[in-house]
């Protein structure tokens, strides 16, 4: 059962900043991508509309660790592996190396932890369990991945 | 009847870029910050719900030319003036001064045209009058003032 | 000569606002995004620094006309095509095009001004002729394309 | 001596996404105002050039906790304490109330860890002891304010 995805993207101008790297918030960015891209690659999308009832995937917890900037032009490869799978959320390792240098070093870490919602009448949203047709599809990755 | 809106805003690390000033995308981000700006000192707030139908502002042109770079720090006085005024439609010129320079300089000049929507029941939007309540309270600015 | 390049992207998560579309602000990095393939395509950065001297690409002027929403995860070409070359200057004509729509609708268009600068020793920016080796590679698109 | 700062600032429309709530990722831009606010009240900034050598000061280790969901036009207080205080790094503990609301709910919590570095001739940047004047103006919060 699928429990990773991996993105590639190239570091925009826009995501630097004036100290000449990526701006540290973009790496959140980043592992959103990465998410997105795993969902999509189980046939679903973030925006999950056709379980019933429709749920939602908020962030509660984000953390990033920085061993080395990135800069303009960057190849960077986002690693996703579920790294936890409860009822109602999902945990992520996310796992950032940059491409277009010889020794494909990992320059970020981070952890990303979302809750499955619904929304009720009234617009607020509640913890709701992860749609089975959904949770059916992913399991968490080997623990040497997670490593 | 109002016409104009000053907002201050000081430059953000997050809004430079590698070349070490204000990625010229986000002096977009500023003028709506002066328009939003504008609405709210009317009363009024660009998510117009208190209005009946509610209405939506989707911007259909933009515009800015750029003389002098911002650097982080900057103090930047964004000043709104309402260019043009249709049934359904507003204009505006939006003028950037630098606070923290002697002259005062110019530094950009842009131009933004928003629409007045309803969203209908398939979620549609179309144009739509703007509302009288908020048209009766502002006017175009004097010409002198849109040079 | 080549005088055009066409980059795709998805709309992602981070690019949208609460009335649920991309935000307007981030048309103006799309079209830099595929500025930047373009110099790239030609075996140049926009970071030019194998140039002698170095030079940047400060934008003076950028507008953007609205037609169409675009939505997270729909995906767009953007189209950038070289409209004017001066000695000193860049103009492109960047047409938004929306891949997963069965017409093709052209979303929005947008036009970018770009000035080559060489830092003097005080840091200030001038003007400077394109870099010969750069300026022989391009040309502007034929007449027709600009419609 | 100091150890806090208080940043209030009112959510914009381009930091909220298709859920109608300000996307996780800006309360990171927004940990960061607080914290260059702070250098400011001190007489310092971020781009720390008044020292001797000049120093910068990259992020290491970022995470935030996301309680309830900020909006549109949402008045935040960003209070940043000093956590910790080490030769060469310093970590802040950064709390989000929401302003107009009548409990003041604290909305989320983060945590940045910063590390003071100089540039070599290289460009590298390497750990260098926190300028004296600086680091002799800032102490740790109470322990009961770190709660």
């Amino acid at each position: 059962m699928p429990f990773e995805f991996k993105a590639v993207r190239r570091v925009e101008f826009s995501e630097t900043d004036m100290a000449g790297i990526v701006h540290f918030s973009n790496f959140f960015r980043y592992m959103e991508t990465a998410e997105h891209g795993f969902f999509r690659s189980l046939g679903f999308s973030v925006v999950m509309n056709q379980t019933d009832p429709p749920v939602g995937w908020p962030r509660v917890n984000a953390e990033c660790e920085y061993r080395q900037p990135l800069r303009f032009e960057d190849e960077v490869e986002i690693h996703l592996l579920v790294s936890e799978k409860k009822s109602k959320s999902l945990s992520y390792l996310i796992k950032f190396r940059k491409l277009n240098a010889p020794t494909l070093p990992e320059v970020a870490r981070g952890t990303l932890t979302v809750v499955c919602v619904v929304k009720g009448p009234d617009g607020k949203m509640s913890a709701a369990h992860i749609p089975k047709e959904f949770a059916d599809k992913i399991e968490v990755a080997p623990s040497e991945l997670l490593l």
